[in-house]
């Protein structure tokens, strides 16, 4: 194989470079895609700065990969060359272990992240075990769907994982990358749909997301009003928040989900659980079966993530865009690796 | 109808009285039954001394009352004068509201609870709505069967509300009232079953109570070796504890689960919740029908609270024994007014 060309940070904050890298002999259990659209995720900005601890240098960012298989090892299923695919979070798991086995290989203790000790998704060609490379729908979008395959599943899941029916009411806290895919997905789910927000500006953009409601969170009358309201309320900001008030805004037997990755512990008080029995849960990504699902949902109601592309060679324009919190909703880089 | 003879406390931390009030009319869907044992819990302790801030005075505690029919109101459905009833937590709700209608009446908005603005079960009579009065079962022991009106049902409820497999690992942190409860019904819902205690001085009794292990919480090597076991983690106690450590038993999908008040909120880290899609949860005692459904399971497996009996006219006797913590595991008055 020859060296693949990628774009590298070689530490925290710093800004990304061109990086060659020889990929050595492709797995037999391996597929190789050349990379033509890849999403840029608020979570590669952890991972490029090491906020999360865990970063291993030099980082190839990029996990919302889209491309055509190009190379296949002789043990892969599933999977064959000249398919259009797309990678996600994850590119690899043990598949034998009982989360493997058991369809949650999300949830496997082994799970190979697409860009820690791995190169991900921002080079001319990605690499990832078969199970973890997913076909997609023919109808698909194929320049929008990046996002999908890390934000989009992170947001599908829990409707899936804690059987969200169409009867329920679902809100979304923070309406952003992952935020308004969790408003389309809730609205094509069926569901009444709240939408929480620090920022008035967005309401009119909730609404065309699918958001019946879009409710001020800094507005104390307004919270109030929404107590008791919902059955799910999905949080995908990750800073703190005051999570009694939205402990408040769940019926009885409620759950409050998050996906953002908040620091801070959360205080959370027993008795505010106790007394209307409700649940706080988290979910990392999806399963590879998730990611299926939420594929063939997504092009069935013709879902796509509300992006803006940029050329993979303006990555740190990208970067610095993403940042300051300017992304409306959703960034994905195309390549143009010369 | 006569007069009620009755125990009431007249304000936070005083000792019990003789008191005695009129009941007034029956209402009618109101049951009145002559109480011959009321458990202790400590939650009449905790209403006692107002540590909730929600007590009325005079209260006359009690809420594990078991005791026979004596008078029915004319719209009474299910209840019969003569039978062998219970009365829990709770002695009225509005029956006709979605929570109540859906099957879950422990989560009715105007529930009404034995011991808050209604006297409670330290008196010759008590007074419920019929649909919180629980026909026993014949073969239950009714000298002993009194906690588990409240106690017992708020350690059973999680495992039929939260699906809870037979080969499920079930653990239950504190072995007091509520744990040693727990332990029984966890090994006859068939489970593998584990302990954690603080008090190394229960583990031969956590045993005969249906552990298949007994792990010291401070036991930081014991805990280490008990992560990623568990599918439920059911909380007892109400203090403060070492949460990530906890939520460290739990496997992948895993719920902690608690039933303690504790006051301190809990520092709970997103990240553990995400990384392994764990929940942490909280409920209320039970439905009418988990009440019913409890009490075949207790009789039909011979589950009895471990219990020490003292007159009523020593109910304050009785208070400071629970107090001090010594009591093994729960307490249960005997009538005898004269």
């Amino acid at each position: 194989m020859t060296e693949i060309q990628a774009w590298a940070s070689h530490g925290p904050k710093q800004k990304l470079e061109r990086f060659a890298f020889n990929p050595g002999a492709l797995d037999p259990e391996g597929v190789e895609i050349a990379v033509e659209y890849c999403g840029l995720c608020h979570s590669d900005l952890s991972i490029i700065n090491n906020d999360w601890g865990i970063s291993q240098y030099p980082v190839v960012p990029g996990h919302e990969a889209i491309g055509r298989v190009i190379a296949i090892g002789n043990q892969v299923k599933g999977v064959h060359v000249g398919q259009y695919v797309g990678i996600g979070w994850n590119s690899g798991s043990c598949m034998h272990c009982h989360q493997c086995m058991g369809g949650n290989n999300n949830l496997c203790s082994t799970l190979q992240p697409t860009i820690v000790g791995h190169h991900g998704g921002f080079s001319q060609r990605l690499r990832a075990h078969w199970a973890w490379v997913i076909p997609l729908p023919d109808s698909l979008d194929i320049a929008s769907a990046g996002p999908l395959l890390c934000g989009g599943v992170t947001v599908f899941s829990p409707l899936l994982t804690f059987d969200v029916k169409p009867t329920d009411h679902v809100g979304i806290v923070g309406i952003g990358g992952l935020g308004h895919m969790g408003l389309k997905f809730a609205k094509a789910w069926g569901c009444e749909v709240s939408a929480f927000t620090s920022h008035e500006s967005k309401t009119a953009e909730a609404i065309s997301f699918g958001a019946h409601h879009v409710i001020s969170s800094q507005d104390t009358t307004a919270m109030l009003q929404a107590s008791n309201t919902l059955d799910m309320l999905i949080v995908t900001v990750n800073v703190a928040l005051d999570w009694a008030s939205l402990l408040k805004t769940l019926k009885p037997n409620g759950r409050l989900h998050v996906v953002g990755a908040v620091l801070d512990p959360m205080p959370i008080s027993a008795f505010d659980l106790i007394s209307g029995q409700k649940s706080i849960s988290g979910s990392p990504t999806g399963s590879s079966v998730d990611l299926t699902t939420m594929l063939k949902f997504a092009a069935r109601h013709d879902i796509r993530p509300q992006v803006e592309h940029f050329p993979m060679s303006r990555v740190n324009d990208a970067l610095e865009h993403l940042a300051s919190g300017k992304a409306r909703y959703r960034i994905v880089l195309d390549t143009d690796f010369s």
